[in-house]
């Protein structure tokens, strides 16, 4: 197999999104994501999908016109592509995802979409699926986790959507109920950091009392203090299955960590290879999230793997908004690492729409099952691409701005970061 | 592609090898490897090349016997094979390396050339050589070391071999200009342990005295205390690019690159992935030597590779002697990492003897281009390898013995392991 890729093409496409609410604000109306289209001379088609902010579709734009004639197989070249091209400016990594996260380069997340992209491609061209190439599946189903969020009714000035309210212990049971008999999912994860610690508290030993035996998760996203973080994990030690970012920084997580036995897990201050010598130096985590938009697609993310598995870290997997082509990539990657030994995190069911044609992605009994097709398994809906490319372009939101769009609606809002 | 295993044959070779000297001994006249072949149903042969240590065979014929149908992507399904075969008696690791090293299990091994033939195989049914199944070459013609070793003119009872003595600083720079002369190496290693280390100096500064400007090594293979290992790193600080293994285990190495700034190598002291963690947390080491027969084929060396990049450690390639399978896997192995930025250890220039067709493995002003033929790019010479497998049979050595070899010799011998 010799053929190049000839032409890419990048679409930001925009999808509802309800008003899940988190440490800095709430969901907007839309997520956007980027939809990379990696043609070859052959006529082969290799799909990738990313965060969608502007300065990283000017990169993934500039990247994508830099790359034709390059081998599919190249992906050591391609990095150097993609580190070319954004030059010494390679800053500014933390731009499309939230402003939670403070990333040095954005190379790893530039070159993310393009890799999985190449692999499909491969995958294409050999008849076999991506997680072939990654060494094989290790299962042929990859369990997600529930993913429960605090919310709203609805966004301001529409009508509530089908999820309604959650803002007490009931309601959140009751989303969770929905969650388990509309997917199947065997564990759950609730994001915190929105109700002072104590409502969380609740909500999760209510979680416990409707779902016995279910493993339980809580993220408040770095919302409290090392002390209220110890608090919460005597508290819930017996129930959580891990405790996700509580406090702040590895040094803050060491600090929680040192006294407490919960596993702390973190997509947080872990979230690039650099950060992985102080976090091990300091004993700050048990468990890493790995997600490989922002630890550079497959391959690195299963250095990730390995790296866990060789300091004897756990590993879960993080998923923040995304459509078909990401939760393909990642249940190909989460069947083909043998010590992914945790549920995988997944927005997926709260969204509505997405650009993939329908059937091959299916939650049964909370997994999904490996998708067996060459390369990712899933094709483009054009019509449904076209739509929520029109959607971005009519939405007005070029960015995710959680912060501003909960100002939008209550002023006096500012994150909660460390705030308990 | 959905070819599988049909067939494995495993064939032990004695190769002819010089009488160089180590810090445990003498190599025996002549070395052993096992020649891996995977077959599958679709015709294609996948080729690796390992130890061949009796229980290492043992275990190599089991492995073989058990992947009949086996899918030659499936990788983790192969390393599982591996665990179940050898079931819970995986010890025994060091079994086929000669005795210097310690390995608490023999999964890596046995995995190892399985795994190359695989990728082989996938590489040979993908018309792609196996540096594009790593990611690219990265360069396509990988550098190696010239590697210089005491050795006595013959071994007892032989005529002379065309390199003759090694025993003095002259002989040693003669030695050299004979391996840069031959093979254009552009750097060059002195394996030691085996004199007074006053004596394995001098022959340093004679080799930089005749090759000014040529990078240096030594390796003593742990014949040094502490004290003495500082003291040669000192008088040798500034002309060593770096010294190997001085000293032995992690606590000594750690001491040891305390009190010096001359980068300390290893292949003896971390050389499984378990050995990893304490390294670092000790800051013994500033390179690690991988070796993809040790450490789990090229994938696993690959992680290696990205523990190396993620941990600021420096990255070379250890070699024992080996046939042209092993180099052609070592060869794409090196030009898919990006940051094995020290020219490889080899001791091809030492054999006379090979079981590939010869014409795709040479060495270009010290460098062996990257074979760009399908898979490895090497094919089994069939009369080479039934004349080296008679060998095997009619030499009488069935495992590597350096010590005993050399106690035969000099039967008041011990190893000189800490000697000095």
């Amino acid at each position: 197999m010799t053929s190049r890729i000839s032409r890419v093409e990048v679409t930001p496409v925009a999808f509802a999104d309800p008003p899940l609410l988190n440490v800095v604000g709430v969901h907007q109306p839309y997520a956007l994501r980027a939809v990379v289209e990696v043609h070859t001379d052959a006529g082969s088609l290799g799909l990738g999908e990313t965060y969608a902010g502007e300065l990283h579709l000017e990169r993934l734009r500039a990247v994508g016109d830099a790359l034709g004639g390059h081998d599919p197989y190249d992906l050591h070249g391609l990095r150097r592509v993609v580190v070319e091209t954004l030059g010494r400016e390679t800053g500014g990594g933390s731009d499309s995802v939230g402003g939670m996260l403070a990333i040095d380069s954005a190379v790893d997340q530039v070159f993310s979409p393009f890799e999985v992209a190449c692999l499909d491609l491969q995958g294409r061209e050999t008849g076999r699926p991506v997680a072939d190439l990654l060494g094989g599946a290790v299962r042929d189903r990859v369990p997600f986790s529930g993913y429960l969020f605090y919310k709203w009714a609805a966004h301001p000035g529409q009508d509530a959507d089908e999820w309604g309210e959650a803002l007490t212990p009931e309601q959140v049971v009751a989303q969770a109920r929905r969650m388990v008999e509309g997917w199947g999912f065997g564990s759950l994860k609730l994001k915190g950091g929105v109700l002072p610690p104590e409502q969380e508290c609740e909500a999760v030993e209510a979680l416990a009392e409707a779902f016995p035996g279910v493993p339980l998760r809580l993220d408040p996203n770095c919302g409290w203090t090392v002390e209220t973080s110890l608090r919460v994990a005597e508290r819930l030690g017996g129930v959580l299955e891990y405790l996700e970012d509580p406090t702040l920084g590895i040094e803050g997580m060491a600090r929680v960590r040192a006294g407490t036995g919960l596993p702390l897990a973190t997509n947080m201050c872990v979230i690039a290879f650099e950060h992985v010598p102080p976090a091990v130096r300091e004993g700050a985590v048990d468990v890493i999230l790995s997600d490989h938009h922002l630890w550079g697609g497959l391959r690195r993310s299963t250095l990730l793997a390995g790296i866990c598995d060789t300091f004897g870290m756990g590993l879960s997997m993080h998923s923040n908004s995304h459509l078909g082509v990401s939760l393909a990539a990642m249940t190909h990657l989460a069947a083909a690492t043998p010590n992914l030994t945790y549920a995988c995190d997944t927005h997926y069911p709260w969204k509505t729409e997405d650009v993939v044609v329908p059937g091959v992605l299916e939650f049964v009994d909370g997994a999904v099952p490996v998708p067996t097709g060459a390369g990712l398994g899933v094709e483009l809906d054009r019509d449904a691409l076209g739509r929520l490319h029109e959607q971005y372009l009519s939405c007005g939101i070029r960015g995710r701005a959680d912060t501003a769009y909960m100002q939008s609606i209550q002023p006096d809002f500012t994150p909660n970061t460390l705030r308990w």
